[in-house]
């Protein structure tokens, strides 16, 4: 795999550059929006993930000469339009809403601007990225906000692409998860990382407590031992014999866990480890977290539903030129017409209406204003500005990268789900908690 | 992002590999099986990818400065198992069922057998790899057949991870799609790519006659015009004066596929046009292409639905401790008993049953067996042998990885195709087309 993000890309992108250098309109300045036209089925509110790795993936996409041999082979393009590619890098500007952001439908997420040749040719980047991110954030999200304050870790690397499951785990995170159980998630973006073992390490041993003795040898009496590889009772007694009444914690990750929680709390409770916690682990998701808020759990562990965006794997952002500068150097807003998938074409602007009671009332756009932050707004203080700048003459800003940009990116979601009318976090089906207003 | 792979790993692998060489249990000669418990809700059968990625993933599974040094900084494991993890490479056998190959509940997919340590170590990458790839494969698979032998392309990296949209091009192209738009997987994998121009082109420019202007100049009139920017009459009209009645292609994005491509062909028709060809392009997925069998398409480009497996992003696929080798030397088959979650314990070899008009008919698992080859059914045509070496001592077998692996995986599922019963065929929900029978 290259190390470049230059070849993420449709290879339509790369033949429009060509026609466009061709031409000459390659080079006339072009602002593109990446936004959702509608929420997932149902849901009354997203979360933004995936700028902070965008940015990232932006200032890395160049074409090397692995990249540039292939498009020669294959006769991508036009041996001067390689020479453009070998040249590239992205030098424009990029606003957006800040990693962790709630939002809704229209709302304009991200906005790059340049010439149409280095804008066009990201938007596959820019789709796969957020699209992904987001449609894991969204979802663990909702999870988050039924676990009604429980710790849940994100143990779903098993069930997406590899890479992804890095993404995953980062996404999670930023929406409120407290672990993952993805070492590389650890590595490269600093997020705590958990995990102890599995029922194939009982089944290597000659019995289930040799299995515990030997996690309890190395981890401590603290670890989590898993008790339902044979029978759950047992394997509760055989912990708590075998690590001691300070036991850290059991995991369950079969049977009906209200029923199974229940019973294991009394048997722990009767051993005296009361202290002792029970982490759940089997199939999760929203609606079974909220099954279980009057069970006896003290911990989650997610797998597939959160990787996978609970039945929407993709978060249905789309990548659209908005507005193209003329040639009198004012800007003019373009959109597609023929159907019903159209876009407000338009340079834009945002921001959330707060009401007296600091509770999100409104998605505001304005078509036409440029992107801009804090100064358009500051003399409404029930207007939160929602556009930052993202990336200057192709440099990001540091603050919304890395383990840094992360750790902010949880911290600001944090701030915004405060906000959310209170209906926002029911798991039913609705419409968008607040409405989108163009103005 | 590092070049190894060896931190697509749950955590919980190095600590049950830390806990095991503490108590000498880690080099036990262990036996692990990839399976699917159920295939997704409904469909008949299952179609194996991604088996040549894991192979090259895990000849290239190595810990580094980099991985090493985080382990140590965050204490997942003790110094003696760091130094481990240091010399660690995999030196065990895989067998397996051929990439490409149907599969239904039970079959062994991947067989990795080792020592404890070195054969747990790479569950979460083996799930990873299989549990994505085999998800688009069963999905494609479905397109591909109901597409009747008109080409389809994969569209979809902006709806998934930006590299899982490269596995998800590979899985598609063996499951019998005919290019893909991604660049890196033709890069990677040496798959055919396609693609032309979006709506951004046609609005970057003054007027769509511009816009095809500047396409044919580049491409030559045998290019693909997308011609639902603003009226679609009028752009087929516009695209066949400016290309010429030798135009390639048209494409539609947009609207009610069956009658609009209808209607644009008789246009065409009309303009001279009779060998431009209709490629579709909207939001297909399995039914929406079956319900276009007696349209006048050439073409299909299909994105979110393959990318997210059609509804089951991951193919449910686990990795179990079915065996390990007891103190004797003797196989001694292991399985979880507590649950509804079981496993059937054992080494297993796989053959399929074929009748006289060389029909499968069966998939039968045999329990005790170690996995083998043509040697062990030679003796009776009617079995297909199921499971091939595909790793021995740590090297991949050439014939597995690489662009010619990818060829071969293609070719040996339209062959599988050809076998399986035609119910395996329909759309509609129903139980696995052969049954799964243990020996």
């Amino acid at each position: 795999m290259t190390g470049s993000a230059a070849l993420f890309t449709d290879r339509y992108e790369l033949t429009m550059v060509d026609a466009a250098l061709l031409d000459g309109t390659a080079h006339r300045e072009s602002l593109f929006e990446a936004f959702a036209r509608r929420l997932p089925d149902g849901r009354r509110y997203g979360v933004v993930a995936g700028t902070g790795r965008l940015l990232e993936l932006v200032e890395r996409f160049r074409f090397g000469d692995d990249e540039l041999e292939f498009l020669r082979a294959e006769r991508v393009v036009r041996d001067e339009t390689l020479d453009w590619l070998a040249d590239y890098r992205f030098r424009g500007e990029i606003w957006g809403y800040r990693e962790g952001e709630a939002y809704f439908p229209g709302s304009p997420l991200v906005t790059v601007q340049g010439s149409f040749a280095e804008a066009v040719i990201l938007e596959t980047l820019v789709l796969s990225v957020l699209n992904y991110d987001s449609a894991v954030a969204g979802a663990a999200a909702r999870m988050v906000s039924v676990a009604l304050g429980r710790p849940i870790a994100e143990m779903g690397s098993r069930r997406a692409n590899e890479r992804s499951a890095v993404a995953a785990a980062r996404a999670a995170y930023i929406a409120g998860f407290d672990a993952t159980s993805n070492l590389e998630a650890g590595r490269r973006w600093g997020i705590p990382t958990m995990g102890t073992a599995a029922h194939s390490f009982t089944l290597l041993h000659d019995s289930e407590e040799d299995a515990f003795r030997a996690q309890v040898e190395a981890m401590g009496p603290g670890t989590t031992l898993l008790v339902d590889t044979y029978d759950i009772r047992a394997g509760v007694e055989t912990a708590v014999r075998v690590a001691g009444t300070g036991l850290g914690a059991v995991r369950i990750d079969s049977g009906d866990l209200p029923t199974v929680a229940a019973a294991v709390r009394e048997h722990l409770d009767e051993l005296g480890a009361v202290n002792t916690r029970i982490t759940v682990t089997s199939d999760l998701d929203e609606h079974a977290i909220a099954s279980l808020a009057s069970a006896p759990v003290d911990a989650y562990g997610v797998g597939t539903s959160v990787v996978t965006g609970s039945g929407f794997p993709a978060a249905g952002m789309v990548y659209k030129l908005v507005a193209r500068r003329g040639e009198d150097g004012a800007w003019v807003g373009v959109a597609k017409a023929s159907t019903s998938k159209t876009s407000v074409g338009g340079r834009k602007n945002a921001a959330r209406r707060i009401d007296a009671t600091r509770t999100a009332r409104e998605e505001l756009v304005y078509v036409g204003d440029g992107p801009g932050g804090e100064d358009e707004f500051a003399a409404d203080d029930r207007l939160r500005p929602l556009m930052v700048h993202l990336m200057h003459e192709g440099e990001a800003d540091a603050a919304h990268v890395g383990p840094a940009g992360v750790r902010a990116a949880r911290a600001h979601r944090a701030e915004v789900m405060q906000e959310l009318p209170i209906e926002a976090f029911r798991l039913g089906r609705g419409e968008p908690v607040i409405p989108t207003t163009y103005r």
